[in-house]
């Protein structure tokens, strides 16, 4: 770990993989090679971690929901907590990045500084938090609501939020422990300051209770399409996670993520756009690994899910017929903006009936979908790394682990001989994989002016 | 894992080590052999745990706090969070139960069934949930609050975050998760239930989205001396982690609470008395260990914590003279219950000065603390045992690894010879270590009727 910012040097391209427990395509548990119990077993979270930690990526991530929000009849969900779950991974794992989703809507800031500042600690600094506001019903009926809170005021507890986990975790000067045994003093108290925060939405004294963390503090991630959500990342993130169907979208999304970061005088933020790979020995092999997974999901749950993503009644969707004319939003801001957008795109791009449309998704809600050779997927990824659409990407293999394994023995290869990424870590913490600074505290920053 | 309720055959003596970072004394930090970054270290903490597995323990134990509680110039802090920690734990050893502290009046209750249950899952069934009320000022601040809420109020939302929380681990029947992969059925959503609660504190509309976990639920464990406390433990607790002096007090204690249980239907509540431990080959061996221990901690340091416990100036203690007389509970009845009455009964049973008391205690808040060979600790806790005055002990050894290793090399052999400690696990789960029986769904117990 080293204190000195980071950050310059040749543009380096980075890879999470997204454990979306038994893989992206809502069938994947059906293979015979799953195992359908892999969303409850830490052991495959820790095979899939050791597998991408191999090859080199930068971190494992880790979505959440705190609420059953998929049609569990038919396929796992997110469900082992993701701070716990990636403790464990992280102690069978040494360089890897270990990125946790968690809402602002439905914890408190204190908690949350404590918990990632903790798996950083554990982790030996490779934390990272991706912060989520939540827009789901079910969850909004977990914790005390019957609506979910609307989107404006969802970002703005949002920003509050992560403002005073960013305070709480600098609360601790670097060098506040001091550990002197013969003097008999712990900590240098006047190092340590309270936030006395007071706030629209919390009121937080502080300071926290645990020094500051190996990375200086875990690295803030976020995803959010919406204005308020990009807003959100220009003043808080350090990465995102995109979602967006055409390399012109996502360049265009980089663009503006970028000004928007400058004006609030920070630095850029990394891209990392969600990509789902299906992969085979040749094209025809893989369009029949894709339709062989889609063929397993039920119409009845895509449509279901589609209805979802797109805010209407399922009876409005026909397989064989394009998508409705007046698809919007729904009002008061919520639903998922970047799937709806990215849905609709997609329908509207391609003149895809609804049938065709999710058969393109992979059954999925709005992330892209390569189906092709290695070769395919390498000249891809480069194209969208060199070409501006993308700093990294947040992948998510069809199937876990088989769809990462075919990716990481195909793809990865090709990829590192053409010089685009990493044949071995050159740091050991998840800043240091992505090239991001230390975060400097108040207290620092005098000293070195 | 068996799904047959436990709990027949002999009784036996349980061993829990709480790992209060470098130990229970103050200065434990300060030996020659300490190294003053233990508490945030994840390796001491696995370094503890593994000892106390390889003596065949029952659980490691972690106390919690949500704010800085103690004077941190001098000492060691709660730091690290106990799910986040006990997970990295678990993930390094097999059989020894986890059981962590967290805090019904600063968490949600969705948030804290589903991290003890990701524990559960993740550990094989060794989690277990400390439940804990949060009686100090500086945790109150941390969460929007200008003060504790009474006494009253915390045990009654706590009442009602525990049963919450049950109902929350219970959701699913132990027979929902289906994973037909030929009929494309994952979960039988006819198992899975709502909970539907709404309470005075909390609605929640629920289910979990998480399978029941390995041990049906996560062992529930509390600690609580006032009568609000007894009774807390009586309606949920499995075992309590207790505070008391004397024989006579915790064999009345343990009744009192057994009575309390069984008035609400309930089984037996396992009594895990706290006790710290100070070992030497000699008697006069041990002594000179606690008074070198107690020598290093600085006076003002264990005045400021004394006057703390018992809710008054630090000016009112005087080194040489005996504890005020005037001595009472702070209105509103906050305070820490059990230390209280604890600390004063010391003094007043062997008629201590201030000075005197301080060292009984080794620097301590209230715990008992035996100062001997490993002959007369294992004669103390086979009396305690035998006699129905605890059923086990969460040990809190005087510094950390140390004082672990003098008890497990040198007590548990006796305790062992003599037949009253195990020298194998008989089971895989917390649950099976104490004795406890499986919990039963509302479902399951339907099917069983």
């Amino acid at each position: 770990m080293s204190l000195a910012a980071t950050g310059a040097g040749p543009r380096r391209l980075h890879l999470n993989v997204n454990i979306l427990h038994s893989g992206f395509v809502p069938s994947a548990w059906r293979l015979a090679e799953a195992d359908p119990r892999a969303f409850i077993d830490v052991n495959h979270y820790v095979r899939v971690a050791q597998m991408a930690e191999a090859a080199k990526f930068d971190a494992v991530f880790l979505a959440d929901n705190a609420a059953i929000v998929d049609q569990i009849d038919f396929r796992p969900i997110t469900a082992l907590e993701p701070t716990v779950l990636l403790a464990s991974i992280a102690a069978a794992t040494t360089r890897i990045g270990m990125i946790g989703t968690a809402s602002t809507s439905y914890n408190e800031p204190y908690n949350i500084a404590r918990r990632f500042a903790t798996l950083d600690h554990v982790s030996n600094g490779r934390a990272g938090w991706n912060v989520v506001t939540t827009a789901d019903l079910p969850s909004a009926r977990n914790f005390g609501r019957d609506a979910v809170p609307d989107h404006a005021q969802r970002y703005e507890r949002a920003d509050e939020f992560t403002g005073l986990v960013k305070a709480l975790w600098n609360s601790w000067e670097d060098d506040a422990f001091v550990g002197d045994k013969t003097g008999g003093r712990f900590v240098d108290v006047t190092k340590v300051h309270p936030v006395a925060h007071r706030g629209r939405y919390f009121d937080v004294q502080g300071p926290l209770n645990l020094p500051r963390s190996p990375q200086g503090h875990p690295v803030l991630v976020q995803a959010g399409g919406s204005s308020d959500g990009r807003d959100l990342a220009a003043r808080h993130a350090e990465a995102v996670f995109s979602a967006s169907q055409s390399f012109e979208e996502s360049a265009a999304y980089r663009r503006d993520l970028n000004a928007r970061a400058a004006a609030y005088g920070r630095p850029g933020v990394k891209v990392l756009a969600g990509l789902t790979t299906i992969i085979g020995a040749t094209e025809a092999d893989a369009v029949r690994r894709r339709d062989e997974l889609v063929d397993l999901i039920p119409w009845r749950y895509s449509l279901n899910r589609l209805a979802g993503t797109l805010g209407i009644a399922v009876e409005r969707l026909t397989l064989d017929q394009p998508l409705p004319h007046d698809l919007a939003l729904p009002a008061g801001g919520n639903g998922n903006h970047t799937f709806f957008h990215a849905t609709v795109a997609q329908a509207r791009r391609h003149g895809y009936t609804v049938r065709e449309l999710i058969r393109s998704l992979a059954g999925g809600t709005g992330h892209r979908v390569i189906v092709g050779t290695p070769e395919q997927i390498a000249d891809d990824i480069e194209h969208w790394f060199k070409g501006g659409a993308a700093d990294g990407f947040n992948l998510m293999p069809d199937a876990l682990p088989d769809g990462l394994r075919d990716f990481v023995e195909g793809v990865v290869p090709i990829l590192q001989k053409r010089g685009v990424f990493r044949t071995e870590y050159d740091g050991t913490t998840l800043r240091e994989h992505l090239g991001l600074a230390r975060p400097y505290t108040a207290g620092s920053l005098l000293k070195r002016a």
